[in-house]
């Protein structure tokens, strides 16, 4: 079936509000100390993010399930999404973030409040590097998007809807073939940057980290910003250019 | 097939009296100090959360498996369970969750028995916020279980089965799905109040930990029992209803 | 198809030499000191095992799966398997049991010797109870071996081959199924005891401990060998008689 | 349909690209001090190396997804991959692995260059014993690999395609099967000697490791090499034998 603009808006806003409602609520599950989880492993961050894509990828799965800019762009390089669409789906995404973040935020309220070290809550909304160097810090994240992107596109479940956008066999389970990319990805490739590997990911709850009324926050970093939108788009295009010269793979 | 009151009772009782001997197990095994698993992580209980759901709905499956009041109220007011059959599904999970912590407690008696803490095994039964503030931790519980009613509704593998209830394909693999979104919603939104997400996982074993004879226990704190039964109820009319006015998913 | 007495016995003793050479490599892994997985979490021998029995089964899926007595056990009261087979079974898991056990020591050969608390190896072998209570923890046993068993006569998933052996569908990931389910009772049931939840998981591994040369070995415990054979069985043997009062789940 | 020499090369080298990238990405996480999964666990290792064959294999699916020479050369001596096409896979995985590391150390470039313990980041690359002995340390790979090639033989879900390659079902999530293997493996047999499993991992980082100017970087251990070749190449060899004698598994 055709969506409209209305649609694909409503459904990647639905799916990445949930992505990052979870995604930001497990690093302020980690980071916040008077939260459960506080303190827990890096494998407990990647396991959570991978997790939140499942659902979120879930619940956007009318849409196709991109719930990241970085998706559509290299679906659309790859001549599987249709150019006309990529608005709807970005500004959904976006809009989406910036819901998710301000909602993690209000999960946590009570534990934002009672942080003593508020200037490092910046991390459960938006990434950085460990040793800032933007030409390097865009090679990783361009890497880590690459690496997510071609997976997308090779996947032997990825079927190719009538809209042209791809769908992940299975039913409920099919999109744990993400989750466990996802988590894999961040397992490997996120120790540099805190991959983002997704512009709306990152930029939306910056936005809202900006905006929101949180006790004793720090900079919101907006220096940095263009890393995590600009590497994750070269690395999605690089995906979809590299799939448009792959033989068939099936 | 359609169940009588007796079969829906039967099955979400077991499914539920399941859940939650394998849900307090994880945390017994985490709190107490002569269990093998004592000071594991955040992740731990995580997963251990989310795979016991996955085994509790598992063998719940005939009737649907809900095994969660705040999933029966939100599949009635999104007309696919039938508002006849309520009673019995709340029924079955808040006999089957006091079965359940009965059964733990049972598995971890002499564990409880040389536990030389023995206020801090409440925790063990029912959930408590870190930071102690009604409104804000039912708006916490509200959201989380918001995002597992929604997803259940939403997912792409939930099909509707003769007698309305939504069941999900892939056989014995199918209810990983949920369990993955279970792992995904502690790991996220479980750092302030432990996420109840589910009344009768929350009141069947405060009942039980305030009747049975556990040396040394604390207070049942039955002034919070109310949070954890009010926000998971709110969270999933709140699904029920978006669900409703949300365009056809496919 | 119909399996002879020398099928069954082969393929239940290669998936149960799989099994206890993987599970009792992770706990290896985690109780040696010149281990890389030295001093690991619980949740890691939870997955451990978990995932054990998955490879475990996978390779024994010709003769449908058992590597476990209390699993043929429960069939067979619940009319599953054929009382027939059954020594055919018991005597394949059982040696299947110590050879794994002794692949398992050749593993880690160089670290057995290399370790300094020898007298703390034999948990690598078979269960124990953190406190020894013979009819505790019989108890314990009985309800995490029930669990297993009623999941696995109950399983959406579990679907009836020609000789009455129950598979699980979805192919190479049929089985994930049932490293869900153990991964979940490492997790909530193994605290007091271990979890063998498998009389010849323990009473295998307890023969290889008692019989190789092990550097510095201590004793083989037979004092409590028995909990973990009687405690499955009469768990096994429980859920069976159960599945044959429930009504029919389909 | 029949893959040429180009095409079996193409796939296994991007598949195996990736398997290394993801692979060697997952423990310089771990070693790098400035990376953010640093000092985190064996089960982070475990998951982390699982992911990245799941990630790798889905890359590879058009030429089976072999992405290591024992498991080419244990299909060949199961007569299930044609001997003529043995070089060009075993040539994709060596230049895949080389790439996949370099590209690894470019993602990790930063952390490289400001870890103060140089010495200690060969590990990132390729394996090494805890306690060094020739002789055992092969009998573990030996037995390691033995269960991989084992089970991928026998697998219910590995269906044979029309070159001969096996491939698994299940679309996105079939090679999901595949990394729970892995899991296992590394959680279990991993403990001595780091688990290469696959002689293309191990020989093509070390190359990897000697060549590219990583800072302060120690010796590449070429006195070891040969073990992490024989030891999975033997292993998987007699799996494939073992295979050719026993009894149909279906």
């Amino acid at each position: 079936m055709d969506l409209n603009f209305g649609e694909i808006f409503l459904w990647e806003m639905l799916g990445t509000a949930t992505l990052i409602l979870l995604g930001a609520g497990v690093v302020a599950n980690r980071v916040l100390k008077k939260a459960l989880g506080f303190g827990d492993s890096w494998l407990f961050i990647a396991i959570g993010w991978g997790f939140a894509v499942f659902v979120g990828a879930s619940i956007a799965n009318p849409s196709g399930a991109h719930i990241n800019p970085a998706v559509t762009l290299g679906l659309a390089v790859a001549d599987k999404t249709a150019w006309a669409d990529v608005p709807a789906y970005v500004l959904g995404q976006l809009v989406g973030a910036f819901i998710g973040a301000v909602l993690a935020w209000l999960t946590y309220k009570l534990q934002f409040d009672t942080h003593d070290e508020p200037e490092n809550t910046r991390g459960i909304f938006c990434t950085g590097p460990t040793v800032p160097n933007y030409a390097w810090n865009v090679v990783t994240e361009l890497i880590a998007t690459f690496v997510l992107i071609l997976w997308i596109l090779l996947s032997p479940g990825a079927t190719v809807g009538d809209d042209g956008v791809p769908v992940f066999g299975n039913g409920a389970l099919g999109y744990a073939a993400v989750a466990f990319v996802v988590i894999s990805i961040g397992a490997s490739l996120g120790g540099p940057t805190g991959y983002a590997i997704n512009p709306a990911r990152d930029l939306g709850p910056r936005i809202a980290y900006a905006v929101l009324p949180i006790k004793g926050k720090g900079s919101a970093e907006w220096n940095y910003a263009w890393v995590p939108v600009v590497g994750p788009i070269v690395g999605g295009v690089l995906a979809g250019l590299l799939f448009q010269i792959l033989p068939a793979s099936s």
